[in-house]
């Protein structure tokens, strides 16, 4: 069976439901291609369950850091209840909601695996075996996100390790739980399942936890952690894998004063991500499989105009929010040229993702909370931009004295110092997530200093550590 | 004793403070005059003490909305520990920490009531009835804020009603608590004390609770009220008071269907603020005692130029954090003057305050919170821009569902559609107040809409409400 469309959407997560959605609205036909669930690793394995087996031991926490609410925590948490809320926001695995937006919001969806097949061609295998040729007219964009990476460590996927899917889909908590890697799921997750009861250790192989972040970020939730009780390993490598019976062992490449073996029962490999590139066809148009997209600002595939890689895979921002930033843009653009138009591509026009460069926020959902956008110190220096850093510790704030007994965090404001405006900030501690946007729309909206000292933070609320960031800026 | 200062600052309350901290720091020399608490209202008798009295209550409904996280939730809030928890932040209506501080920033201070006496002229008189005539070399800043309004309701004053003050330092939970007003003073001593146990009645004569904020506002908070027990009148004047033994007895002048009296234990009138300028010798200067003082946007009196009236006294926005603001303003501009600089008083220059007018932050923290910047609808209209109304309801946003469930909240956003820039935003529902800081920097920065799609909110928070006020604003 052949089919034409406007746009052919490669992958029904969070951005190809949007890139289709923007094309559609744009007076385009879209087709979307999936082989999974509808809605992507974020509303299944990802974001959604996360969160939701963090919630409510974050809430607990936050109780039972007021001083007359403690004592109104006297039970403990319903780590069934807590389990079957995360299924609710997760639909249960099942996919009908989404399903039923796609065909509302006027978009064809084709379940089967999609492959590229020469120029504006992708070939849809469905479950059965029969086939549909899609011809794009004006765009294939591939959306098909990323996949866990696993490490070649000797043993390792023959024991069958958890992968993020399953650390966040799991029916029963695990009772001794290893996790290798301390990015941002490891240290998620740790943070999750000690929450619900688990013994859990983290190992590391470099010296922090959370690494492309501000290092007292990884400090900061490194102790946490341990306060909490998880035996989080730093500077230790995993040299092999093994299971004996329904034990789960690692061995540890670490110096002899460690032990050199940890036991548990579940293993999570949370050591980054890889393009889901690999059976996808792009040796059919000349790209090498398993490689991340290279795209420009407009998500346009080098040298193949026709193309577009949005989201995970084109390995720019690994983040559902950034994601589907990207598809807003990559989508207008898509319809703009179109029409024949020759779209602005300029930075901060419409049509291209700048933040993804410059204005990235990105939270850990960690306890405490990491909560970043634009710039680190280190970028800040490596891009040779001129800089002062500013730093401010949140618990002086009267805002945070009330939110919490003993709150600790630190505020880190990179400003650059010819321009004044600034470049990235990063807050940790409790609840700062919502505190970020505030950061995002000054970085993205470039505010100088000096007007900023107009953008008077309501007492007594968190968000005072603006003020105090200016005036320590001010000297 | 005759003292002379380059500037004399009237009421050490942290709008003064901050006058003076920013005059010593430009190398002028200052002296502050208190003849209450060094601290002011905010720290020992409305923001410090109120927050910490909802706190508690607040924190356990956010546990208690989490479906496994509420199954801990077994016990009931001490409130004897809430009520200590409340004296630790109003330092036990101490000083001496504030008193330090002022010593530290290198500020005299003289205990007694401070009169002007003519220009440039201010006489203290001390408990000790001794006097200390202080002259300014260069400007008297008028900080004495301002003072709970009592109405002429027949009876009410001779049966020593509540104030804010005694509202907010109460050393036990009344039983039966009338509240006259249902301004933010009200609402939130409603949620205070009703959440610690009291009987609440709250009287309104106007047909909305929190009159100046969007009127969704007031009916989330008097829905939210009503459902927690308060009995909530509004159109109900109150026409007589009096005490029967420990009862006080308010006399409604409502419709004859409502019952013509309440009752109770104790009675908060919270019906708005008077200037502190009664007492204050301003009649020496050719000013009307009583009357607010007309101001400029340096804080500079009306054809007094060596007069500032500074914070809740000038009537412009009575809040501790815009008292705060135009301290560092009218600071700033009385530095440059001593100096004999012209400052720049054009709009958003470190000298005026053009917040005041066009982007004041304030956050209600009843539940739902209701925290807003800027204009409102009626604001908008009132002023002839060119304004388009946007809505979302934030429990649509995935974030609001994971923090709570079944979260309900509005945002409101004012769009100007010439400039297309934010004019001002209300968010109600719970835990919105740390939201809000986004939107001032929206509406400081003057950020285009255009831009503020390029800021992209961290999935999954509540600040998605952003992404979805845009596609609403999209259309």
């Amino acid at each position: 069976m052949d089919q034409t469309y406007d746009v052919v959407v490669l992958g029904a997560g969070s951005t190809g439901e949007n890139v289709a959605d923007i094309v559609v609205r744009g007076g385009l036909t879209a087709v979307l291609v999936e082989n999974e669930l509808v809605g992507g690793e974020c509303s299944y394995w990802a974001c959604m369950p996360s969160k939701a087996l963090l919630r409510g031991t974050e809430v607990l926490a936050q109780a039972r850091a007021v001083d007359g609410a403690a004592q109104a925590v006297t039970g403990e948490q319903d780590v069934d209840a807590t389990l079957a809320r995360r299924d609710t926001f997760t639909s249960h695995w099942d996919d009908s909601g989404q399903v039923e937006w796609v065909a509302g919001a006027g978009i064809d969806l084709i379940r089967g695996t999609g492959r590229l097949d020469g120029e504006r061609t992708v070939v849809v295998t469905a479950a059965d075996g029969s086939e549909t040729r899609l011809t794009a007219r004006h765009a294939v964009a591939v959306c098909t996100g990323s996949a866990a990476a696993v490490p070649p460590i000797p043993g390792l996927s023959g024991i069958e390790p958890w992968t993020p899917r399953e650390a966040t889909s799991a029916k029963d908590v695990p009772g001794r739980l290893l996790i290798i890697g301390g990015g941002v799921v490891g240290c998620e997750m740790a943070t999750a399942w000690r929450g619900l009861g688990a013994e859990v250790t983290l190992v590391e192989q470099g010296a922090h936890l959370l690494p492309p972040l501000e290092p007292a970020a990884g400090e900061a939730v490194a102790a946490a952690l341990r306060a909490s009780g998880v035996d989080v390993r730093l500077d230790v490598g995993v040299s092999a894998a093994r299971r004996e019976g329904t034990e789960v062992v690692l061995t540890l490449s670490s110096g002899p004063a460690v032990p050199d073996e940890v036991r548990g029962d579940e293993v999570l490999v949370a050591v980054g991500r890889r393009a889901r590139t690999t059976e996808l066809g792009v040796d059919t148009v000349g790209l090498e499989p398993g490689k991340y997209l290279q795209v420009d600002d407009t998500m346009q595939v080098t040298g193949l105009p026709w193309l577009y890689g949005v989201g995970d895979v084109n390995g720019r921002r690994q983040l559902t929010h950034m994601g589907k930033y990207q598809a807003r843009q990559a989508g207008a653009v898509i319809v703009a040229r179109a029409r024949g138009e020759e779209p602005d591509t300029s930075d901060w026009s419409p049509y291209v993702a700048t933040a993804d460069a410059v204005a990235t926020p990105s939270v850990v959902f960690t306890d405490p909370q990491v909560a970043s956008v634009g710039r680190t110190v280190a970028e800040a220096e490596e891009a040779g931009l001129p800089h002062r850093v500013v730093e401010y510790p949140i618990g002086q704030v009267s805002g945070a004295g009330l939110f919490a007994d003993g709150y600790t965090g630190t505020a880190i404001a990179v400003v650059d110092t010819e321009r004044e405006v600034l470049l990235g900030m990063t807050f940790i501690g409790p609840a700062v997530s919502e505190l970020l946007q505030a950061a995002t729309i000054a970085v993205v909206g470039e505010v100088p200093i000096g007007r900023l000292w107009h953008a008077v933070p309501a007492y007594p609320t968190i968000n005072e550590i603006w003020l105090r960031l200016l005036e320590t800026w001010r000297g």
